[in-house]
């Protein structure tokens, strides 16, 4: 038997023309938030995934309407995904979804959610 | 008295040139290694950056020596500090040095570390 690898995608918009600070700390959030709760709630998945070195994959999206979509996706594969919401103090207005997290998880399962999407 | 703030800093090389996606989930390396450091040995710093919004700041420098120098000044305060070091699988050698994380910790003890770097 062939272990599963694991990995992490955060989807990020291109519409937003974030700078690149702006923008890293938003990834940043989303790989935070699904770090605890899969280490909460998927720990044999964070495990695997962490010890395989925590590969994580940025990707992007032109279309906000996915952020809904592929979450919902995850949702139904029991996948830890999170909607990163700015508090706007800079560049942007305020309740903008800036990215979206998802995983970690084996990457067959999270191919299944955003395999379509290309990496950043 | 007056509740302390609490942040967390993860430095960029100026010098790398990295793509914007590949620089972002070299951040979220940094972040994720922290988070998970300071919720086991610094619970309490680790609490309060979270209920406060876990706010990250995305600095850079140009000069690579600073990474010993500033984790050395961040050991000594006992605030989380981890160099993340790419496998170069793609974009850059292996063992290059990528990023720097420090914290999560009170902002007034992190500028001790880093305060002089500007935002990237």
């Amino acid at each position: 038997m062939i272990d599963s690898e694991y990995k992490m995608v955060i989807v990020t918009r291109d519409d937003l023309k974030l700078s690149i600070g702006k923008l890293a700390a938003q990834v940043a959030h989303a790989a935070v938030e699904c770090t605890l709760i899969a280490k909460k709630e998927k720990s044999k998945w964070f495990r695997e995934w962490f010890n395989q070195g925590a590969k994580k994959a940025v990707v992007k999206t032109d279309v906000l309407d996915d952020f809904s979509i592929y979450k919902k996706r995850a949702d139904k594969l029991s996948i830890p995904a999170v909607i990163i919401i700015d508090a706007g103090h800079t560049e942007i207005a305020p309740g903008t979804q800036t990215v979206l997290g998802i995983g970690p998880a084996p990457t067959n399962l999270i191919d299944q959610v955003t395999g379509s999407l290309s990496l950043l």
